[in-house]
């Protein structure tokens, strides 16, 4: 595995530079801390946190954070770290972030305070600069979502081309004015690469404008979208706008649902009038009065190779990053 | 509020004999503690832990424990109960204790570290005896599942009237060859008001005999019945049997659902040839091919009313035990 002599010798530093910058050091100018972190994600370089080798002692128990526990991608993909965290020996406690900063919060203090060895975060609520200090005090890995060039194991799907695919599969079946429901308070205008939202609305973008040749409709655009009845709330938001879009990326199984029964009780047909596009493929999707055609994640994948993850750093492993696993289009009646 | 006094009294034993019950001291005759739990329960006082009076402060968080979290019952229900206790303030972890004692420890030894102020068991692994001295530690709240004479807040729902109710309707619509489903390993033969499966169990018993003057058939017992693939095994098993049932009490809707999509996959016909009745009432069980008849359980009040019990417990004031809410049937086409 890669050692701190081997990041100092690629980022051509020197190894007190590279372990001012692995222990937050501030007095480190920014091109050198963007060298040494290149090189450190390069190699798969993950420091040992400095507290930890000191007390030489582990509590064999390990934080995971989930934005919303009864969204079931969340609670079956902690399920998977979960049940691959236990057989490595390692006890789990759920942290439920409500999508709010100070609870991630909770889960890294408990960090801090040595009440867990790690920190596997299924979703990111506060920016690198408040996460990274936590370093110090054990492992952290990232699993769903992700941010760009941090030196911790980053395990997710591919969102951008996922999406692109599953845009792509939409035009091909005719449908052109494409929604997009999300349960973020705003889509993320930017590349691929950046972050989960960004890789998902771009992965949709680049298909409409490439493909399609369209450019999208803000006004098609429902934000804050996370239960059946936000759902049955979008469908309704439809049938009033003048201008209607003939299908819908729902974000996830749960919308999609609400938008369904939604259309069922005002009479619109799907997918003549409006196609309807899941994510997630929950145990219910393919057994609906009208069969989901959904994108499926491969959660159970993505929660072992999380957990294994972190395994291998909480022993002084190399990690090989990122893993990206792809996405799957799953063919029923609602498109 | 009742005090320590109150339940000397009551008891007709010193204040001091009282206080080594409280304590866990085992120089306390069965007979005397029996008289001092039953006067406690009577009068709902719940002690004080030790500790936390000399420490004089708290961590204002909460551990709640569910069974498996890919259950929507139990991410529904932690979900309640986070909500309400975030509202008074306290931050909530969730521990999966996959049914094993060894897992409930885990939250219980959160208790005894000062990690938490209380711990919510929303099943119950451990004999009383186990959970018993970590009272002194803080505060348990019971909710869902429960043990009968215990001196802790008990929020559950009316298992034994909601399986008696369920298995007379079953009756009424002339189905009388009942099989029965159960996430447990095997039923509890108790009387009602011992526990949660006890209960269930007597109930769905009571209605069959008093009122379908029939004998269960325990060649229709199906344990371990926990997932939709669960149910489609179910399924195949009683398509395989010389001697049918006619209906199902599936234990859940998660059972329910690979019954009814396995029923369809091998012809056979819903309700006629096999009535399929689950317990929950999730999100999409209104909107399945067949849509499913159900137990709906009062998820939302009963995690709230398990986290207002636990801050009032917290605050030591006087809580009243227990509180038990009704079950209800939602007709739709399985049955």
């Amino acid at each position: 595995m890669a050692t701190i002599s081997d990041v100092a010798r690629l980022a051509g530093l020197s190894v007190s530079t590279v372990s001012r910058v692995i222990n937050n050091n501030p007095h480190v100018i920014p091109k050198k801390r963007k060298l040494i972190e290149d090189a450190m994600q390069q190699l798969g370089y993950v420091p040992r946190p400095a507290a930890r080798q000191l007390r030489g002692s582990s509590t064999n128990t390990m934080a995971v954070t989930i934005p919303r526990i009864v969204n079931p991608f969340f609670s079956y993909l902690v399920d998977a770290i979960e049940r691959t965290l236990d057989e490595a020996g390692y006890t789990t406690i759920i942290v439920q972030t409500f999508s709010r900063p100070e609870e991630e919060l909770t889960a890294l203090k408990m960090l801090r305070n040595q009440q867990v060895d790690g920190v596997i975060l299924c979703s990111i609520e506060n920016p690198w600069s408040v996460i990274q200090p936590y370093l110090q005090y054990g492992r952290i890995v990232l699993v769903n979502e992700y941010l760009a060039d941090v030196p911790v194991p980053i395990i997710r799907a591919n969102q951008y081309q996922g999406f692109y695919n599953a845009t792509e599969f939409l035009l091909q079946h005719g449908y052109t004015k494409l929604a997009y429901a999300t349960g973020r308070k705003q889509v993320a205008l930017a590349e691929n690469g950046v972050n989960f939202d960004s890789d998902r609305f771009s992965g949709f973008q680049s298909a409409l404008n490439s493909i399609g040749k369209v450019r999208f409709n803000p006004h098609w655009l429902f934000t804050n979208a996370h239960t059946a009845t936000d759902g049955k709330l979008i469908l309704q938001k439809i049938i009033a706008s003048p201008d209607k879009p003939d299908a819908i990326l729902a974000g996830s199984d749960e919308v999609a649902l609400g938008l369904l029964e939604e259309a069922q009780a005002q009479g619109v047909q799907i997918p003549a009038q409006l196609a309807v596009l899941g994510v997630d493929d929950q145990p219910s999707s393919s057994f609906l009065k009208i069969p989901l055609t959904t994108i499926r994640q491969p959660v159970d994948q993505m929660g072992s190779a999380a957990a294994k993850a972190m395994v291998a750093a909480l022993q002084d492993q190399a990690v090989t990053l990122p893993q990206i696993f792809p996405l799957e289009i799953v063919k029923r009646a609602s498109v």
